[in-house]
């Protein structure tokens, strides 16, 4: 190797010894005499000493040449430092260099190789090889790395087997857009890149494989939102011979032990919430738990007083704002207008403000008395200080909106810390959802999802009340896994065909393979996929999964390093069997 | 769970206790009123036990119904067996079964779930999830998990930093066929899949990652040879700060360990042969070393004495197969044969058996004195009771050859026992190799292996005869590995680039992103590439690496089960902005 150390190593029981590094120059100093060079590699930052005089003068002028970045070997001897630096592990000491080489030299970066770098987003991913070379980002995927390990050393401890699944496999209708792969060897047909192994596991089930996983990369061909990547990666995992029940409780395990392995961090047992609940409470099926703030629905109380904007809503709730009574009136319009816009899209704003006195303050005034008000505040639990915000609607619309607005109060209150964590099991999700476009019930999940037992009799007449054995693992408002029991019987998947509006032959044909399967005899089963680069976002504590991939692409799926996807030329269009067909 | 125990799991001390037990129905035998049920889960197979008239009869009736394959659940107390089966873990108990529950009834499977099964290939594969349930498919696929963790472990406790690289890139013209996949958002554009992550390991490097690894699948759209995928998984790892003698112990280090860990061998201290001695005593620059049986070069002594075939050859070459000296007419007549099939092409075959009295049998004695053959048989150190085995021709060709006579030799001999592991590296491969069809110089490796620093003057007077720092690794004739060390500075790679017929233009937009980011700081560097299935087939012993693939594809890129590829439809063509077009 050419060194002997790693410039993170040095330490001052070092001092005396003859050593060798290699690493990129971080910073020189050149002063009086004296040089200083902060040589930088994976592992940290050691100081480099030249002095005029005593280094030997062809030393000193290599070092003259050099410029950032450059990547040097430097021979000499470890030295307690004058100054010490105790912000790196490695500031005790410097190394009085004797010989170096300049192993390749470097034009100088588009941007500052720091952690508050000056390049934007852009060129950071255009010269995305140097942008790795930063602290905060090199820390990231070596969160990634460990959290990978962490999870293969768990499950394989419980007994999972990661057994890889084909990348190459067939696009079904249902679900997500797939990538397709045109095959060379059978003209016309097309291979797709899987959106997930489901129906893979699902055979491994049958196959006696008990207990699976596998770390994957899936695709979807979507439009692209903020944090969505063409390509993104699972911990995919099934189990056979299990309920609801050990699925939660093998997961959570897993999820605790990487808490606690890969942060230190204990987390106590994960709650547990319906989707009705969470639906009623936080207006949402992934609901930030790091703080209360839950809605409080007020139509009995303020409704039938004459505000027609009440009166003829759906649903009139509110959240409380701690401490937020002394709001000013340009920072409740500010609110108001926060709601209004597009992405949120409410109509207004209620607010009440209980004042220090006991008296309220609200933008409605006119409609309610004080009793009316101070009503409000006590079936919200608010005391004095505290601001009510409160909106109407139509029931799905406003809690959406006001789940947005919990979220913004939340983060505005400090109340969003990312170094805790709050993880929450969201169960008893519907098993269908009433589609209006085709005007039929869709699977929410998947249609291998199975119902609940005692639900099963509500599917004739009240197939919307029907709850699937289906959860969710959420992590600060942030979904990071999610499964269900899958059906195994044919009963019961025949009665959900039927439901889903399958003929047998349909069914058969978009689930020919997997249906016949289980045939064969299928076991009980079930299973659960975590969002792997979210899981790594939420350890490090932040909200853009971007900083977690090495090579990310960009909103519109291109990565503007390698310029990819890109033309491809003729002859391999031809061998494909493929013409290009672009609309001018 | 739906069990308290596996089926493999029960021994002798369980006597007496209450267990649950899930799984497969192996095998029922039913006699005299008794009933014996194998049952077969992942782990095992445990006996389950009914008696008429002691169990209740209910629980006789499900049973009676039961067939191979169905799916049980049965809860009873473990007993001593009264004739104990010692070739299982489990034989010396069985359960007394009081409840049964049918969870799933089964199809009679196409096939036996038998080690020795009646299934055939084409049936196997179309039924893989019932192929899967055998016990030697499953031990495969078990000794994949262990090997890739073991893997993982080992690289992790070096510093290794696994690091996903995209699988949606770039197609690049040089090397094997690229998959490619259209891009719905970029209209025209193809994004490929990779067919090794090279150039992200190599910009791993520049971003100062020093050591990675990733176990990754990769694609090559080759014509299918019989022991090629189209998608394949290879253990691909790079080192910076390195030089050709650190990556080989570095990784000699790691496959001992997995010989130790996974199969408990230990295997000696790897050999290594230069490339030129591989082709001259084994013909192949993949010798299998388990045996000797090296090839001797007749020239000197074997012509110019009047025998036309030999007189005219390049080379004269032999081998000594120990022991065969006794071999009738009929077996070298076959011999001949075989050597003279289409696959290996050669002419014909010398022989000469060294008789026990001390005299020679050959084919060619009307051309050669019984001193002549004499001569041979000191030359090639063969003894009485030997056969000589002897071809000549082109060299290149006749070396192909007798490699191939060689490996059929040692197999017929029994010197490929696959329980015992040779591993060897092969250095100092050539740098280029000479391209007849296009008349010039190709990197044989890539074009960014270094060249080595004695041999870059030869570049102008005789490029044929630079060697690389390039290496592989091979284990029992097969090659498992490969790798180089790579240029890092733009000088030795412009001049690469000039051996290799490019101009500037050409190799910037053929590698310029690479190119470029050589320019900002690339250290030193190499790395080395594992093909992990076919690892797992060497350490399973097999020579295929189908039966170590959990869903393989078969020699025309076709998944049987799936039937993938398969026809899109035309929407879906649509939005990709394609159009087929089949020639009839």
């Amino acid at each position: 190797m050419l060194r002997t150390h790693t410039c993170g190593e040095l330490r001052i029981e070092h001092t005396g010894q003859k050593v060798e590094l290699s690493g990129w120059v971080q910073r020189i100093r050149d002063k009086g005499g004296m040089i200083w060079i902060d040589l930088r590699d994976r592992y940290g930052i050691t100081q480099l000493i030249f002095q005029e005089g005593e280094t030997n003068s062809e030393v000193i002028e290599k070092v003259r040449e050099m410029g950032r970045e450059f990547v040097i070997n430097a021979k000499g001897e470890v030295k307690e430092r004058y100054s010490k630096n105790d912000k790196i592990p490695t500031g005790d000491v410097e190394v009085f260099v004797e010989d170096i080489e300049i192993l390749n030299s470097s034009k100088v970066p588009p941007f500052t190789i720091e952690d508050d770098t000056d390049g934007g987003e852009e060129l950071r991913m255009k010269y995305r090889y140097l942008d790795l070379r930063r602290n905060v980002v090199r820390k990231n995927l070596v969160l990634r790395h460990k959290l990978a390990q962490a999870t293969r050393r768990y499950l394989d401890g419980q007994d999972f087997l990661e057994v890889e699944t084909p990348v190459l496999i067939k696009s079904t209708p249902e679900g997500a857009r797939d990538f397709v792969v045109p095959s060379r060897m059978n003209a016309g047909e097309f291979y797709a890149l899987p959106q997930s192994p489901q129906t893979f596991k699902q055979l491994l089930m049958v196959s006696g494989y008990d207990r699976y996983f596998q770390i994957v990369k899936c695709f979807r061909d979507e439009d692209l939102r903020a944090d969505r990547q063409p390509e993104f990666t699972q911990i995919d995992c099934e189990m056979a011979f299990v309920e609801q029940e050990d699925i939660l409780d093998t997961f959570e395990g897993m999820t605790k032990s990487l808490f606690k392995e890969v942060l230190n961090v204990d987390v106590e047992d994960f709650k547990r919430m319906p989707y009705s609940e969470a639906m009623k409470y936080y207006g949402s099926d992934k609901p930030d738990t790091r703080f209360d703030m839950k809605f409080v629905e007020l139509n009995e109380v303020a409704q039938n007083k004459g505000f027609k904007v009440f009166d003829s809503a759906e649903l009139v709730v509110g959240i409380v704002a701690e401490g937020c009574g002394d709001y000013s009136r340009k920072q409740v319009d500010e609110l108001t207008k926060w709601v209004q816009r597009p992405q949120i899209g409410a109509k207004g704003l209620v607010y009440v403000k209980c004042n220090e006195d006991g008296s309220f303050k609200s933008s409605v005034d006119k409609f309610f008395s004080q009793d009316d008000l101070k009503g409000w505040a006590e079936k919200m639990n608010a005391s004095a200080g505290d601001l009510l915000l409160i909106l109407s609607g139509d029931t799905n619309t406003v809690r959406k909106q006001l789940n947005e607005l919990r979220l913004e109060m939340g983060k505005r209150l400090g109340l969003r810390d990312n170094k805790v964590f709050a993880p929450l099991w969201v169960v008893d999700f519907p098993l269908l959802e009433w589609d209006e476009e085709s005007e039929r019930y869709h699977a929410m999940h998947h249609p291998f999802t199975s119902p609940k037992a005692e639900d099963i009799s509500k599917l004739d007449t009240d197939p919307g009340a029907v709850r699937a054995n289906a959860y969710d693992l959420v992590i600060n408002g942030v979904e990071i896994g999610g499964g269900s029991i899958r059906i195994h019987d044919q009963k019961t998947q025949s009665l959900m065909f039927d439901h889903l509006g399958f003929t047998k032959e349909e069914a058969k044909k978009q689930f020919g393979f997997l249906m016949e399967a289980f045939e064969y005899g299928a076991p009980p089963h079930g299973g659960i996929a975590f969002g792997f680069d979210r899981l790594c976002a939420l350890f490090g504590g932040a909200e853009s999964i971007r900083d977690f991939i090495a090579f990310p692409k960009n909103n519109s799926g291109r990565d503007i390093m390698i310029d990819s996807p890109a033309t491809i030329d003729r002859d391999q269009l031809h061998e494909l069997h493929l013409k290009i067909e672009v609309e001018e």
